[in-house]
């Protein structure tokens, strides 16, 4: 399945932390900077994500500011 | 002013195009990879936004996928 | 791939409108639901996408409000 | 009260979990597919959401990616 | 309809702009403050949106950021 | 750095509480009305976000809704 949300960043993980409902992933992207998504705690545990997985940060361009 | 988002990328508008009420800026984050906003088009103006400027890339932690 | 993305809705594409910046595409959920994005016509244009085309509304959890 | 979101999909709660700030609520819409949606734990009880109540998804077009 | 959105602020219509595709809404809240929506232009069509129109600005809390 | 985000209202913190992973930040606009954030907990912290803090609620103009 290919996406319509513009930006597919490589990443990898670098922290899961779990609370109840949701989750915190911490990434770095492959340029060196660091992203971090929230996402449920449900669809943490279903990617079964962990330190060191190669994965791909997606953000629709909708979602995007720009600071200058 | 420092702000809540967690994601905030430094990066370099590459192209702007106008539409009448969007706008879109394609940006290359400092790794090289390439980041897209869809934002308004008075936004864009406001910010008079021009290909080569340093901006940065804001995205809430709560509007970040992640795909593994 | 497989998303973190908590709804990932089955769905045939009923119009696509182009416009400048963005681009609207109506879909009909399995169930007989309809089911509206906008997403840029880059993203649009990308997919190639057209009436008939089986293709998934993907909707992150914290995106979903609910009324009763 | 009639809203500008364009997604207000029928569906029905199947299950609420409250965490500390948050709430993740799973419906299934009309046509059976699932649909869930992280919202404040305090909208949660202030809707006093629970299994088996009639409500409505609502999703900003804005949100929705497409998948192909 | 109650919704589990928990920003609900009451706002006056000021302007609106057609698009193609989206439109953009600026309101002025009761306070004073300007708010400004990008909907899809059929939303605008369908409630039929002009100046003085008393309306409501729907946030989900999920979508806020703060700047201190 | 001057933000792209259409919407940056002026508001005061009211309470702000802190769950495992997210943080619910009650404010009050200058105009009266109530205006809430789920941020990550991290965010929270960083900011040292506490009752009587002049802030700033950042919203993009893609995320408002508008009700009528």
């Amino acid at each position: 399945m290919e996406l319509s949300g513009r930006n597919q960043l490589a990443a990898t993980v670098k922290t899961v932390k779990l609370g109840n409902i949701m989750a915190e992933v911490v990434m770095e992207l492959s340029g060196g900077q660091e992203m971090v998504a929230a996402i449920t705690r449900a669809s943490a545990e279903n990617l079964a994500l962990k330190p060191g997985d190669r994965v791909t940060a997606i953000v629709k361009a909708t979602e995007v500011m720009v600071g200058k």
